[in-house]
């Protein structure tokens, strides 16, 4: 009949523009079917083998970040994260170190060879992170700060770029096209949770972003367990079900004591807990061959 | 000092709130640390084994049902469901075959020795159910029907509770608390998705609740994949992620030609999909010592 | 270009997709340009009058009752509103008074010549219920309560109808339509907040539904500022703003002496502050010429 | 009883905790009982007089822009608002004029005697912009960039800070202090729509949000009923809910020509629709004695 006729047509429409879309990104799968590799002072994020990164939430001092920066190196974990710029809710709470944590990283970085992650909050702080870091985070309430986006696209540093607090998986992508469209491809995603209306966990881990972000994009897609849940005994089913998706890493946040940490004691772990997480994770790590 | 004293005692008021209530509840693990197993015709829900619930989204014919019961026994499964009662958006949808729908259930489950599931969708319709099914399903539009709720409590027959559309973790176990304050402990929950923001999936698959409520409670938790995601692309990675995270089973629809099912087409694997996915499952089955 | 011609019948085909299906409902302002007038003992809700329903939250006693009805009264006010199965999300809250309830709220509503608005919650208490109130209340939680909607939309009563917790406008409208279906076009629309993650109020009052219910379905629209803040401090903003923006009515909570009821004690007003309420919104109340 | 007495000790440390708090930030009405009146160029919003900004979108040409400022003028309106840097979700979309487009803001701005309003996205642009515009807007994806609100904080220029996509009040009012802590206290809030799972609208209106943060602040509350709805359609009966609720003024997008503009097309006013919309208006709008 002549209306299945102008329905079918309708269709076709619909997945055309569709299509016509997600071709356009550079960030797409479609346009580029292999996975993406981000190379981290030799670390092949992306090449199939699963990964970690751990941390405190802030940098606080050299010694706390050297005792979890030895924790992580005696379990074969490479990446270090560590907050130096620390985004907080309150302007009267703490707000990070500043450029003396990324040379606390940087001192730490280099006495144990490690690569490490900061956030960098504001596109004038770039530059001079490029000497400390190794990869660049931005944030989730930063995740749509366009000038920042475009900013880690125009330098030559891997950056982790977090979803937003309430960003769709769209919105996310878009963003990762902001910086891929400056020139850098070493892009990873980080999924960190969403804000809903359950009360049980901080935010709430969407889990099913992992599978489509990788058959969107060609980037790797970590999960932070920590800011997901923000609550220590989800830390490992969580990191569980990362791993079990596929992805590419799992972030957690280690702090050599939590309860007199300056920032998220509730949530991270200390050294001991860690150790007996990544024990129990092991098993189900998948290692490249 | 004195704020500090009185600080403490406003936390210890809290701790102990909080504490009473949850001890209150029967479902809750405070008043009952042991597992709870739901024996469904000798297949024990809970038992540490992990198990698959799968079926026709509606029943539309009994070759419709056996072919499915066919292909699930084939595959060891023990447990087929299939709507008789639809719940729909809309008047004007298909709204399930009814009581013949349930015979048609029975049916099939005689042949084949199976056990059957199906949503009941209000408390008049209860006791003529006992006859044909093995489990009452309670669907998520009816998670706060507390009628209901109330008069599955009443009979001996074990219940698959489903989260609500918006429910929290909280108002959900409160509503098993429902039914098991009537006598009935036999209660399976199970998470299928909660409706936020994103449109990317048809809900939220809530994947932190399964530890949450299997710490909470001392009830067996499932997790439906496909009401989760509404895609049948995402069925595979989230099903992994809810094994993986220690769920008691999964729930998915199948249908033997999913193109022309009458209801959520979009979203039910046809017969060789299914086998496929079960086969790429079953290595990380957890199966009862 | 070919392309532009392409994208016109797209367009053209959506529009005649949503266009069709709006066409279809009985609720619609498609099906029927005028306003629907609900009759309740000779109140004609939908007239272009705007009017206000008060009453305690849940029926505790006659005398409870009887107060707020003659304070009711005094300001002219003709319908009641009085809970007797309350819907409560644990077990072990007061669960009202039940028949007895509803035999206060007639006794007063016959002493007081008032109508008065409970709610029921499942299809077997509508019968019964027809002998005591004037309109049948279907709250948040059942408004996908199926089989209460027809059975509410196959009796000769007044039916108002609140939105679910979380359900979409579409979802209401077509809530509307399965009792519209059963022969009764006697419905009032009630929007009531929806689930967000914001915390400050109960609920978030989604005043744009207002509008729009108007101009999609022929229907009265309510708004119960009660419900939507859950603060006793909003209650006069948000009915400025409901009035303002064209609701038919305000439904809000008044009980005699809030600190001790037995339910919702932080959001009821006290007699007095019902009356200081009134008398600041009047000068805003649309009468009808 | 002991526990009563237990029990009133932890509410009164809720109150005094919650209490404390607020009481130590700057913008709070605890801090400063009196509202505080933001000056531009003469225009002392927060004075009791209801006010409106109204512009288009995106700034695109001189002559578009003089053609909304002629408008504006002839209806008594002082201020106009006009993007120059727009955050857009994808980096293909129109990304604004940038400083060219200031710079057609500040000739109209003289050429007409009106204030001009613009969005500011990096700290870096602060001081140019300082030369074009008589109001800083921070728009909601930036509402948690603190480096550009701590930017806006320093300089003398009133700032007019749109809540986040969703934000909470609590983080809003946050955002605000972090502004004035750097000793700038001229600063409007401005309720655009939170993220919800409702999709009628772009965004849902929290009308309750301005009653609240009239009561926790001492600032100015705007609405931008544009953002908040997008949809033409409830530009009249949000604006109206908005006055009526007791906002300091309605934000709205007018173009000469909106089927041909460069974002937005859907949700602007043509002039003389927004002529109509503001005569409508008008009669309800509260006018300082």
């Amino acid at each position: 009949t002549i209306q299945h006729i102008f329905k079918e047509i309708f269709k076709a429409g619909l997945e055309l523009q569709e299509e016509d879309h997600s071709k356009a990104l550079l960030v797409s799968r479609k346009k580029k079917p292999e996975d993406t590799i981000v190379d981290i002072k030799g670390e092949k994020i992306g090449d199939g083998q699963q990964r970690f990164i751990v941390g405190p939430c802030a940098v606080e001092s050299y010694e706390q970040v050297a005792e979890v920066a030895a924790a992580a190196k005696k379990q074969g974990i490479k990446i270090l994260r560590g907050g130096a710029f620390k985004p907080r809710t309150s302007p009267y709470d703490f707000q990070g170190l500043g450029v003396e944590g990324l040379q606390i990283l940087k001192r730490v970085a280099d006495e144990f060879d490690l690569a490490v992650i900061s956030e960098i909050v504001t596109p004038a702080h770039i530059e001079e992170a490029l000497d400390y870091i190794d990869v660049i985070q931005i944030g989730a309430r930063n995740m749509q700060n366009f000038e920042l986006l475009k900013a880690a696209g125009a330098v030559k540093k891997p950056v982790l770029l977090k979803r937003g607090l309430a960003a769709t998986i769209s919105e996310f992508i878009n963003a990762a096209e902001y910086i891929m469209s400056q020139g850098n491809d070493q892009i990873i995603l980080c999924e960190r949770g969403i804000r809903t209306y359950e009360t049980a966990t901080r935010n709430t881990l969407d889990i099913s972003a992992v599978p489509i972000l990788k058959q969107e994009t060609h980037l790797p897609v970590f999960v932070d367990v920590t800011h997901s849940t923000g609550r220590r005994d989800l830390l490992l089913p969580t990191a569980k079900a990362a791993l079990a998706i596929g992805a590419d890493g799992v972030m957690a946040e280690v702090h050599p004591d939590p309860s007199v940490a300056l920032s998220d004691s509730a949530q991270q772990m200390a050294i001991p807990e860690f150790e007996k997480w990544l024990n129990e994770l092991k098993p189900m790590v998948k290692v490249n061959a």
